[in-house]
């Protein structure tokens, strides 16, 4: 009955849309795309994908280097060659590479850090130094500076707190930690505000080096001289050029000066490796850390301070420079003024096999093979737009730059953007907005993983079944939607999900082929094809998943966006925050009386300096009510749009006004104002973690709010969250009323 | 309106008991008990203790050796002085002392391993080295055998379900296993099993090395040279001499021959330092260990096997050799017949100064002690023995022998044993027969921490609410009873409660003060004062915890049995194997139905050798309704009895038939036919893990053949827990009828 209904329905209104797609196409239009796609497959080259990838990552090519250079004309080139209008954006950025960089141990013994990483047998690359950038950390002030060591574990908050029972204090001292559990500019922002003078991050062998497995060239990990360049901006606070948050720098625009900028370091940091930690480590005494704090190298790792005491030089140029992102069009034939968009940064720490090239030659053979449909008559519908951006390791500074700068026209403009970075193989992690979560379950239904006879889906989904946690296992079993994870940051989609609020997505393999060569002199195209994805497969299974989003963005007639899944993640989101706020409330509660009775003493070994931990202010109630009503409204106005898209037919005059409903609501999740403290940072949905770095918060000013026990702003944190819930209901009302 | 009807009833009968009081004595009685106890305190002596470690832990003193000789006469002689009937009883046993130990690696490299602990500067003890017994696995078959290294992580059954999983077969192979997770005869027992033709066991700093603490002389834990031995025997079928299973080894009893005996190993086994580890574990290759598999030396740990190749040579000499127990009696002056024991070994591996010399000597102060009280006119009611066993490091054979020789008697007239051994400081745990969990619960009231003006039970409880899980918060919460934990083996109680059925219980101080000196040439006086217990402060504390429970069970008229407690705890087990099984049900079905739908390998990395697992057979439901009725029943009884005990009295010529009938009561639990495939071990709800070792296992015959897949016969051993929980109830019903 409801079946002739919707026929009937579907032959009596102007658009018929097929019952099933969530593209707004029929079945014959479905049909087509699908033989599209078919098409776009048999234009993927795995050997195109090696030439490109030998050739990029064949010397060093961080910014301003000679090989970035010649990597960005090269991109360039290969997209003008393919029919894209290319254009190269340039800005102007503030970029500190190394001068002096010193470590010496100076007591109890001497010990000069080598901060050399060797070459090794089999691995030509390794040998081709001379244009290596040394290891460093990206925006670390200069300073010369002597103190006692402090162990201070991975150097998060957790960390402090224990040390803080141990009655050991870092101010004064120079702190160093372990590289891992929180990103790195986390380490060095934590110890300033602890009082530490500077800070030193390594690479521990437990999480990278011999015992995760065989090292370089052995095996995939981290050998013992590597060093993880990096930087550590304060990008939870803003990215990009630290001189010009939040406009583009562009010449003319106005800078700050160096002194205001609040996204350098406060301390100088360094990273060193496991072979030149082992002899500070080994020198530091006092208390022995605690068990879960012991790394493997063969000591017994101490807390300190001293009698270890180093002295640091560190001295940068603070130069400008100009950097490039090359970025590439491809003008839409029926939505010229919807664009959809694909990112890779182009710019490395050093060769950067992985990162980046290893995600740019699947974006590459993507636009490769789409103007190759072009050539046989292919015509996008909406306007594709490629972007290569240079100068993500320092600080998504390429993007963040050019999303700063267009920023109005992308809002007015971008339907999507999607990303992807250096990866290997084995199971397809995909983050993003979840309005887009179902469009990427079609998807990977309809790829095969390369090695399995089975979709990518499938795969995902065994995993889950095998190693999931109980409520994974519920939630697939359920026949729902995989879920897709919830974006931090870490690369160049930050700018656009959390500063402009695009739908956005990131898709990289990983989980097999992993290994310890991030940015170091060891991510060469001999350890990738020896180690990573040897014969690129997962490269060719990568450019059709991010192709076929692509093309589905762009044919699709009504834009895939699914509120559902959304909403149902939102109130995944907010279960987590509600339950965070009782246990954290009950286990206030139980540690207060406990040290109010005295009880927390006597569990401890009084023969040693270890007290308990500090009261805590005891957890209010929060005032959830309004979220969770306007929650219903959103779910009411779902069915609504959902029952209206289904059921109900749509004038061709009405579409364009409805797919920028569909595709602006993503900016409805941002506030001008952003999140406490770092205005930055729009989206109230997600957020990298003011205190993790790239680890995701989601629903971030309120779950902030109540784990940094900023208790009295958690209220009007979930008004601000209700409305823009309130905002995106009407806003499907308003697009509901489209259809009739 | 009770009350009045109590003290009415107390001063009708011939007997009236101290209402609260669980010992039966009346309110006088209890404060002379007091009294007593304070004077008994008075004379514990540390500084006696302090010479008699250094005495008896100045040289090795091994069985068979010169210095254990010595200790015997001079705890003899101790003994007698003090006033004790002093006996020291002989057996003969089989003894393997090492003549040749010695093991190579012959490929890919040559290294002959040191087998030698080195001393240590500011430890004089260990200079002393030639009287020393070298690092082997007593039990071990002789040997000379070569082989292709196996790394087997700790050697316990999952280790080798993952081996499998791998693809990876032992058959002809040496193994090399971790101390820990398991008793080490576990490990080559398994291995055998398997088909291993050797067996290698060395510890890894991550368990008792640098990665747990700062090493020997800068710490209390093991530094690279150092081993642990210990026997290998296979306890878990029966301890004690080898040649004489069920009967004491005295002269004239008929022996086994030796290839009849079945607690030899199957093949030869050694220990060795991580040192030696070191080459051998290096020059294994293949596969990756898995990451959890990583132990701490500083390498990528593989599995094998090989290429890594040794030669083990191992020849014993299999001497017939007699040892002594020093077993000193005081008798009892109203109750003779009733017999309250306490033991602690003497034999040690090496100077043993923590094992076994730390609670010997609390155990000689507490004789000591109440030899003056017996100067000063005190006189036990019952008869109390000391035993200071020999040979207990070989397999607990001295008091195997003496509990096997004298079973007859002291089933009869055993009222109770407490055992101690080495140990160090923090928090003291008690194990034993649940039926005198409320009686340690009244004493560790009454004794305070040496460190923290609190009682035992405080400083336990604190523990338990700040570290516990939350069913033992919870349990706390509710006013209960501390739970004592269920005995397993490792020491001298496992004959007299598991092949006796005599009410046990051990004790000892753990937690702070922890090393890694067990059973190596560091277990020494300098070692011990150094880090484990350096004023000995704790070996006062416990000589008072076990003086008192001499002291209650002799004075008490009516013995401390308290079986609600012990119905409890009988309970928690059975809830944990109807968890276990359901869970276990849970599991295999859904594993085997991601096997059958293919699902398993999908999670898998296909570059990878690593298998899904083997499908298991899926478990029946058990008939659990017999004990669950026979607990309901021992309920009813536990009523009667205490309402009794509580509210009625007893004539004195009836005493001596109901304790009777309460320390017989544990003998309810065994029977005759003992475990199924070990009829030594008769106990039915305490035995050592026939696949853990020392560890225990509660409800044993139930719950083992749950875990080995033996279906089959659980519901027959669940009624055979069933009828002894019958015989429980209806003694109890026999002894409330002898109140009236």
């Amino acid at each position: 009955m409801q079946i002739l209904l919707i026929f009937f329905i579907a032959i009596a209104l102007p658009i018929s849309l097929s019952a099933q797609s969530p593209l707004g196409l029929n079945h014959e239009e479905t049909h087509d795309l699908r033989t599209l796609e078919k098409e776009f497959d048999s234009h993927i080259d795995r050997q195109d994908m090696h030439v490109w990838m030998r050739e990029m990552s064949s010397r060093p090519h961080h910014i301003g280097s000679e090989w970035n250079k010649h990597n960005r004309y090269y991109i360039a080139s290969l997209l003008e060659s393919w029919g894209y209008e290319v254009s190269l954006d340039e800005f102007n950025i503030l970029f500190p590479s190394p001068n002096i960089i010193e470590l010496e141990l100076i007591s109890p013994l001497k010990y000069t850090a080598s901060l050399t990483e060797m070459p090794v047998d089999g691995d030509v690359s390794t040998f081709n130094t001379s244009e290596l950038i040394p290891p460093y950390n990206a925006f670390s002030i200069d300073g010369d500076i002597e103190g006692e060591l402090v162990f201070v574990n991975y150097g998060v908050p957790e960390d402090y707190e224990l040390l803080e029972r141990f009655g050991i204090e870092v101010k004064g001292k120079i702190v160093i930690a372990k590289y891992g559990r929180s990103w790195r500019g986390i380490k060095p922002k934590l110890a300033a505000e602890k009082g530490a003078i500077g800070a030193i991050i390594y690479s521990d062998p437990e999480d990278y080096g011999y015992t995760v497995g065989d090292v370089y060239p052995d095996g995939a990990w981290l050998n013992d001289t590597g060093v993880q360049r990096g930087s550590v901006m304060d990008m939870p606070l803003y990215p990009g050029d630290v001189l010009t948050p939040g406009v583009g720098a562009v010449k003319g625009e106005e800078r700050l000066d160096i002194d205001e900028v609040q996204t350098l370091t406060k301390i100088p940091v360094m990273p060193i490796s496991y072979s030149d930690a082992l002899p500070l480590l080994s020198s530091i005494g006092n208390e022995v850390a605690p068990n879960e704090w012991q790394g493997s190298l063969p000591i017994t790792y101490h807390l300190g301070p001293g009698p270890a005491k180093v002295r640091m030089r560190l001295e940068f140029n603070w130069d400008m420079i100009p950097i490039y992102n090359v970025i590439a069009r491809l003008e839409g034939s029926i939505y010229p003024d919807e664009w959809v968009m694909r990112g890779n940064h182009f710019d490395a720490w050093n060769f950067g096999a992985a990162d980046p090239i290893s995600g740019l030659v699947s974006m590459l053979a993507e636009a490769k093979a789409i103007s190759e449909m072009v050539k046989n008559g292919y015509s996008p519908s909406r306007t594709i737009i490629y972007g290569a951006w240079d100068a993500e390791e320092e600080g998504l500074i390429g993007s963040t730059e050019w999303v700063e700068h267009n920023a109005e026209t992308l809002k007015r403009n971008l339907v999507s953007y999607v990303n992807t970075d250096g990866g290997s193989k084995g199971f397809l992690n995909i983050g993003g907005s979840h309005t887009l979560e179902n469009f990427f379950n079609d998807i990977i239904k309809d790829v095969n993983d390369p090695s399995l006879n089975v979709s990518l889906f499938d795969r995902k989904v065994a995993d889950l079944l095998v190693n999931g946690s109980d409520e994974e296992k519920d939630h697939i079993k359920k026949g729902n939607d995989l879920r897709i994870n919830a974006l931090g940051s870490g690369s160049d989609y930050s700018p656009f999900l959390q500063h402009l609020g695009v739908a956005s997505a990131h898709l990289n393999f990983s989980g097999e082929g992993d290994g310890g060569s991030y940015h170091t002199l060891y991510d060469t195209y001999e350890h990738y094809t020896s180690w990573r994805d040897p014969d690129l497969v997962y490269r060719e299974v990568l450019a059709k998943v991010a192709g076929r989003s692509t093309l589905r963005l762009s044919e699709s007639r009504i834009l895939p966006f699914n509120f559902s899944n959304f909403l149902d993640t939102v109130n995944l989101y907010l279960r987590e925050i509600k339950l965070l706020s009782e246990s954290l409330r009950l286990e206030t509660r139980n540690v207060n009386s406990l040290l109010d009775e005295d009880i927390y003493r006597l569990a401890l070994d009084p023969a040693k300096s270890f007290s308990p931990p500090r009261k805590t202010p005891n957890v209010p109630f929060f005032n959830f009510s309004i979220l969770d009503n306007n929650l219903d409204m959103l779910s009411n106005a779902i069915s609504i749009y959902e029952k209206a898209y289904y059921e109900k037919g749509i004038r061709p005059e009405n579409i364009i006004y409805l797919n920028k409903l569909l595709y602006q609501s993503e900016r409805l999740l941002t506030r001008d104002h952003g999140l406490p403290n770092r205005p930055w940072y729009k989206h109230h949905i997600y957020a990298p973690g003011f205190y993790t770095g790239y680890g995701v918060k989601t629903i971030p000013g309120v779950r902030e709010a109540i784990e940094e026990n900023d208790f009295e702003i958690v209220d009007q944190q979930i008004i601000i969250v209700a409305d823009i819930i309130k905002d995106l209901a009407n806003n499907l009302l308003d697009a509901s009323n489209l259809f009739y």
